[in-house]
């Protein structure tokens, strides 16, 4: 049998590592790199490869890097994704066939972690189900850029007995500014949370966190609003890629 | 000046250590350990206690055990928890005065991530505010019951762009089961989920995450609910205590 690893790194610094996913690390015959076109992602690369010289120097491991399928993002967003995914199922199918010899583990190092807003779980998920290639599939949590993001901040996610949300800026926009109490904001890069400037919320802000340039802004939105904004497409444009994420709070909830 | 330490050790077991937690519990002076009442809760020190001895083994730190404020269920849910974070709050006041000398380092482990239903970030924050004691205040993220229960089933929180909400079955029980896409219900152990019987979710169901008692149930609502709550009721019976997390997810959101 051959063996899939999806082992959650965290949201960037290696010590966000744990030891759960070190030792996973430890049993992996071919590490798969997907690389993203254009913009600057080489750095996604270059921070698991010292993931994986700190954590396994020894090195009895093999690497293979692919080109990763680019989403198409001039139809409906969901079509976009959904071939999107298609593309990508094709490859893992395609990797696992050629790429593992039985018996041999292979694995992808993911960001954050596997279960929040990466389509690499569920696109294997199916090809279980489907079955055009055999292969057990395990799954190491990680660290998330939400809790990346509330301990750099120092902040709970939420006041007793609150809920939460997460959500997307594509979905934010679309949403009631009403129903915010405490509301991540994930996938966002392109300030959407400008639109909000006018309501009472408050922002805890954060872009690159656990490298080195993270940046931490926090306040009320009406207040820092314009100037985080322009902050943090400057940072875009300066680096190519911006990977920013925010927790809105409704200061007084009266919940 | 005194430093306090929140270190996320993550849901139970010691692998779900990071790196930047292990490496924080190493400059420790002094860590404190809050008893809890009753209910076989020893068991949440021991683990505690395991993985300083795991991870810390040379030892060059004092532990102080002290019993904790304990909430007082009778009046209405807030004023009780308000009432016990204030004599939480005097607690840490206490501990911080007493048992840390200048330049010492103090630390809390707490369960799963720090910022994840756990008071006592926000209670030494506004101690922070206030200031009836001076001292630095330090966050290490760590691995949550959600990742853990998302992990052990091997699911994706949530599919193509949809959002998540995070909500304690309290609120569950006030809420309305269509606005259910991708649900995490935790602070249970009723098996709350039994009111949503009749609806068409699916459950994915876990208790004790990371230990050796790990329980793990998924499938349509209607058809494990009954069966589930029993098992789960009657594991809370035999251990004295429950400590679950689930997701209930509408199959197709149509979203
Ligand atoms: C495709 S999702 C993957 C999320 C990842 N699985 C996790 O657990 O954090 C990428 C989004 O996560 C957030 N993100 C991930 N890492 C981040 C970081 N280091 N700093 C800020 N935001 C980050 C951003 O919102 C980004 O758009
Ligand atoms: C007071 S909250 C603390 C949560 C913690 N800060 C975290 O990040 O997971 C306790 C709740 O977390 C969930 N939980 C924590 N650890 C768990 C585990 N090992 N297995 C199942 N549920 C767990 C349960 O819903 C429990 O009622």
């Amino acid at each position: 049998m051959k063996k899939m690893l999806l082992i959650g790194i965290g949201p960037g610094h290696p010590d966000y590592l744990t030891i759960q996913a070190i030792e996973a690390m430890r049993r992996v015959d071919v590490f798969f790199f997907l690389e993203k076109a254009g913009d600057g992602k080489g750095e996604l690369i270059r921070i698991r490869r010292e993931i994986l010289e700190r954590y396994v120097p020894e090195g009895r491991y093999r690497t293979f890097t692919v080109k990763s399928p680019q989403r198409d993002g001039s139809g409906a967003y969901r079509d976009g994704v959904e071939a999107w995914y298609r593309a990508k199922a094709d490859l893992f199918v395609g990797l696992i066939q050629d790429e593992l010899a039985d018996g041999e583990c292979g694995a992808l190092l993911l960001w954050g972690d596997p279960s929040l807003y990466d389509g690499t779980l569920s696109i294997l998920k199916g090809l279980l189900d489907d079955g055009p290639v055999a292969f057990e599939l395990d799954v190491i949590p990680g660290i998330t850029s939400i809790q990346a993001l509330t301990a750099r901040h120092r902040i709970p996610l939420n006041r007793i007995g609150e809920g939460i949300q997460v959500t997307t800026a594509r979905r934010l926009a679309a949403s009631d500014p009403e129903d915010i109490t405490n509301t991540v904001v994930m996938l966002d890069s392109n300030a959407s949370f400008r639109e909000l400037a006018e309501t009472d919320l408050t922002i805890y802000w954060g872009a690159y966190l656990g490298t080195e340039d993270e940046m931490l802004v926090s306040g009320r939105l009406g207040d820092v609003a314009a100037d985080l904004a322009e902050r943090a497409l400057r940072a875009k444009a300066e680096k190519g890629w911006l990977m920013d994420i925010y927790l809105l709070r409704k200061e007084d909830s009266g919940d």
